[in-house]
């Protein structure tokens, strides 16, 4: 096993393939199916090769416990729905939104190929990672997509005063001619409540705008918006209005269109230590092969290459892009107390 | 002609038909068909009627600078192309948006409730108007809508010093089941260059972050905005990247999808006087019967009234609602000299 120390800061470099394995062991020894398992590891492991740290390892411990208060059904066996020529709908049955995902990705590749455009309705699903592992590789097959995902109540809607509100990110991604594809994945809060769990345990503050007590008051302290108090939507001072109205956006297509839950629904007070929000995502990918006029990709290059003109230094995706590189090259980089506490998680052949 | 006066505000109440007629008529007689001129008349008098004035009559004097300049075809016969079950493109041919998206409405209901989902992707199009009243008809057939429409280059990219995207707005719609639809239209710039205008004329400052003069810099003044500045994405200190990112994906949805210009790329330098920009537009449409669960339209009750609850007291789309309710009732408010140099654009019978 390679683990060289990266000196003070205390970083091991694990290689991918070896990280992935753990992560699959700890799934499986806390009550996950072989499949399960591998879809979260993947996911997993590729958010902390990609930099992603608030939603790579450090998810670890709450998928355990989720696990273990019977929150979540880690062998769910999701079940596939045609309804339509356009639509596909899938019962995620109690399980993880990654497995669901999956069990149907490639008959809605089928139906985005032959109608042009195509959704997919995920539901009764627990999606407790980032969202951009779910629509890059649609881009990597030459396909523009978009997804939403609603959580769990921490955001307060604009001009409100209570928590109601997922962080419902929203995830794109499209091809390119010359490179990896374009692809974002921002929160519709005004951070991600990762970020904000980050900062708690790191004694940071927080810039004023990104939440309330709970008094409603704004603050800079972790702690008191995560106590309590809620997340603000993003748009800042004169624009919290437009994260708001996309936040309800979220709640309406990746709940009520798929049938999920919305954010305040569920009610999980008799699992302790359960994380993962049982709601619902919502997939919508096109064939921009249809398009009239240039190549989609030739196109999305003439774009990027005017940012780039127009002073963007980076484009949307590039630094994971280059973390990745390094992480590939060199092992990805994992605290070190981090990950002896996964090795322990991961029981024997391991500890 | 019923034009009472409101004392000392001068305006003069409107009847909504007799307003609609007065624009066919000034349309009409600046060198569109009549079908266009319906098609736009109805756009523009609806968002007078709602109160969304920066899209109402104030935009006239830019339609018919446009018309006389040359830049836009009044009379353009839009062709609608059946691209997949899915898919349905409409090149408008130099034409304004709303008669190519009214040439393929019907089409693309067909296409959405057989399909569950379907896209319109409308090319080769000015779209010079409030991007609401596209979706709000689909919401009000039971459907839900989303469209984007990018414009001329007049935001910088977060990180940038140069203008690139346009002010790329995003309407959604969603049907309720005891009330009108739930719809927002919001810009992804800090603000719309409409309000800029509005606030230049009126001699009004404008909130930091809204937009940088010709340096760069950040200013309050409309005009430094206007002459050579630009506006920034909207999102505020902490997240105008995030704005920027969704101004991309209306770049790349609303222009390289559908085979038109981007916001950077067409020129009027020729055409003094032109005013609306050359772009495209996008249309998705999802038939939300094919849900599983609970009827859609219930749901979407079910979210207003927790927004109610949270303490939102308007829902999106409400302010027009009322202002609707009010106009339809006494006459739609206009400023009195804005309608005297209307009757005079429209010529004799009117003037």
């Amino acid at each position: 096993m390679t683990t060289p120390t990266l000196g003070p800061t205390d970083q091991v470099l694990i290689p991918f393939d070896e990280m992935r394995a753990v992560l699959c062991q700890i799934f499986e020894r806390h009550g996950t199916s072989a499949e399960v398992a591998a879809a979260l590891a993947d996911n997993c492991a590729a958010a902390q090769r990609d930099g992603a740290m608030s939603h790579g390892l450090f998810r670890i411990p709450g998928y355990v416990s989720t696990l273990k208060s019977g929150w979540v059904d880690g062998k769910a066996v999701p079940v596939v729905e045609d309804k339509a020529p356009g639509f596909l709908s899938v019962d995620a049955a109690n399980g993880y939104a990654q497995p669901a995902y999956r069990a149907a990705y490639e008959a809605f590749v089928r139906k985005v190929r032959a109608n042009g455009i195509a959704l997919l309705a995920i539901r009764r699903s627990h999606h407790f990672a980032a969202l951009w592992p779910d629509v890059e590789p649609l881009a990597r097959e030459g396909l523009v997509a978009l997804t939403m995902v609603n959580s769990m109540a921490c955001v307060v809607p604009s001009g409100g005063n209570k928590a109601l509100f997922g962080t419902n990110p929203i995830a794109f991604a499209a091809p390119r001619e010359n490179g990896d594809p374009l692809v974002f994945d921002l929160a519709t809060s005004a951070t991600a409540h990762g970020d904000i769990q980050i900062a708690a345990r790191a004694g940071h503050e927080v810039p004023i705008g990104y939440g309330v007590d709970r008094h409603g008051e704004p603050t800079t302290k972790p702690k008191e918006i995560l106590e309590g108090g809620a997340l603000l939507p993003f748009g800042g001072e004169h624009g919290a209005h437009k994260g708001s109205a996309l936040a309800m956006m979220v709640e309406l297509l990746a709940a009520a269109l798929t049938g999920g839950n919305f954010s305040f629904e569920f009610d999980w007070s008799q699992h302790p230590g359960a994380q993962s929000p049982y709601t619902g995502q919502l997939i919508i990918a096109i064939d921009p092969s249809l398009t009239s006029g240039q190549n989609f990709a030739q196109r999305c290059e003439t774009l990027v290459q005017a940012m780039a003109d127009a002073g963007q230094q980076r484009q949307p995706g590039d630094r994971r892009y280059e973390q990745r590189a390094r992480s590939m090259a060199h092992g990805v980089p994992v605290d070190a107390a981090q990950w002896q506490q996964l090795l322990e998680l991961a029981g024997p052949a391991h500890a």
